[in-house]
């Protein structure tokens, strides 16, 4: 099935290549398409919509009328949409179709929903793994794309090479279906602390009249120190210790008092970051002034 | 004073070198104390506490009984304590010997705190810079360490070199006291967001069963995105339009109801989540679902 490509077969269409059916044609949806098209991979494409994919048409996809028509053609089913309920719509739709073929949902939901797709693909034949993207668009296919895939193990390995067209980093996790969503749910909470503090940080700074490109570069020197911390905190929230000599938390709180005060004084929206306080005052009512933030954690777990 | 120390110099105190007090000796003070001692200059130290800075009287600095003794040896006086209110009471035990000698405060508060600092210094002859420290203290002293730091600029370059002993990457904002804080709070805003998230993933992902470092080099990847996410949101922001192509708002929304629906599921702390989503689910209301995540600082602002 697979087969190196000569140099003059890179950036065509491969028939002896694993052949995809991409449903849904998104905003991931298509750059998923665009990157098994450039990666030699014969490709089908199904949107809800109409209006979605010329320019995959145009770089050598096929159009299905139907999801099962797209499917009907293809050894690897990927879908790519909103949420699972969604990805239902579809894979119900195409259900006569899908079986005996390796079925892979990026669209990322809790771990729950994943089992239970995982059980209604398995009712029906289907090998089926789970997956997610870490990365926005314009890293799909690129070596540093991190993609998070869960299931039978044979299924992932039979497809690694047209999954390795979507993201050089693929991660497989295990058997269990629900673990992609795991991963995918907690890099996602980062993410979204990250940048909504990111926001507030622009709204904060452009109250006194800074641009916000003039902060943005600034904002690197603190997202290169968040690896390190991460990796700190991991070993200290593993071992169930928070060592505060060099950051503690009854200080940090007061850093973040001043955030809030000024803020408010600014007249922005503290709804975010009023919580923060909220739960480090709780970490330091309970006898971490002196300890790390990482103590936090203990507040968060409801114990 | 300042002259290019020899090879056999550079690790011992060096008269020739501007000569500092450093008043505080938290976590912070001692590793300013330290990184001065190793670039050779003649060191006083003072903290409110006894028990604090033998390791850096056995390095050779000197240990004052008040902050007025500390002070009236040095040429450079640096203040770091928790905040405003303890540097002032430091400040005003010293004012007497403060005059004629250039003042930093590298404490973090509010712009306000700065600039009614720099007042308090100005009616008493001292020149005054205000900075923030934005790194931790394992980096002090190092190349990479950003301090940013304003006030007037003569104050600010007569002591360049000492200050790049502190970190290697002193940036000199401008002659307004109070512009070091806006940009520390701005960036202590997108910090203290980040590691929320942080300690909220690594609870989300304990409660399904993964240790927290085996998550950890996971994060890395987010944090790599961070900053060409910051780059782009911030050219979004300056230009007041929010193109939503690559990502949209209504996605988003819906990933963060995915967070929140698996951590309430397993009984996490959700207070510094759900309001993520109240601010989504605003900017959507307003219209924004097709549009970026960037969008959301419309109603940060309050506006
Ligand atoms: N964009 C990113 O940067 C990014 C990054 C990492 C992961 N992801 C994940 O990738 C997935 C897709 O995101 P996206 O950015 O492509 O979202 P999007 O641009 O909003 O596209 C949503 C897709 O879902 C389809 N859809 C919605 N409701 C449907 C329904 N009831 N039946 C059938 N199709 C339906 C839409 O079809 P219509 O065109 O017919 O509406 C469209 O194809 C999400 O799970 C997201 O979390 C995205
Ligand atoms: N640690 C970091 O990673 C870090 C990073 C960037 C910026 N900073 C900033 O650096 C500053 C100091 O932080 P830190 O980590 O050194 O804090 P810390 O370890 O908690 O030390 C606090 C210092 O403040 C002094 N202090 C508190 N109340 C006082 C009062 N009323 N009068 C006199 N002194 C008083 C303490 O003296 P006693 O010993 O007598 O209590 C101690 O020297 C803060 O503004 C912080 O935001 C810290």
């Amino acid at each position: 099935m697979v087969r190196m490509p000569t140099d003059l077969e890179t950036t065509s269409v491969d028939l002896e290549k694993t052949s995809v059916a991409v449903l849904g044609l998104g905003a991931m949806g298509q750059a998923l398409a665009a990157a098994l098209l450039r990666a030699g991979h014969p490709t089908t494409v199904w949107n809800r919509s109409a209006g979605k994919g010329d320019e995959l048409v145009a770089q050598g996809a096929v159009r299905a009328a139907t999801a099962g028509e797209a499917v009907r053609v293809a050894e690897l089913v990927v879908v790519c949409v909103v949420d699972y309920d969604a990805a239902g719509t579809i894979l119900e739709s195409a259900a006569d179709d899908l079986p005996g073929r390796v079925l892979v949902n990026l669209t990322s939901d809790t771990p729950e929903r994943s089992r239970t797709t995982a059980a209604w693909a398995n009712d029906r034949g289907i090998d089926y793994l789970d997956g997610a993207i870490m990365v926005p668009i314009t890293m799909i296919g690129q070596p540093e794309a991190l993609i998070f895939y869960s299931g039978p193990q044979a299924a992932y390995d039979k497809h690694a090479i047209a999954l390795k067209a979507l993201g050089g980093r693929p991660a497989y996790l295990g058997e269990d279906q629900g673990l992609a969503a795991v991963y995918d749910l907690a890099l996602l909470d980062f993410f979204y602390g990250s940048i909504t503090g990111m926001v507030h940080a622009f709204a904060l700074a452009g109250a006194d009249g800074v641009r916000a490109t003039d902060l943005a570069p600034y904002l690197n020197t603190i997202a290169a120190i968040l690896p390190p911390l991460a990796a700190g905190a991991a070993r200290d929230i593993d071992a169930g210790s928070y060592p505060g000599e060099e950051a503690n938390l009854g200080m940090m709180a007061t850093a973040v008092d001043h955030i809030l005060e000024w803020a408010e004084h600014r007249g922005l929206d503290v709804s975010t970051v009023r919580p923060i306080k909220d739960v480090y005052d709780k970490s330091v009512a309970r006898g971490h002034a002196a300890d790390s933030w990482t103590s936090t954690i203990e507040v968060v777990r409801g114990g």
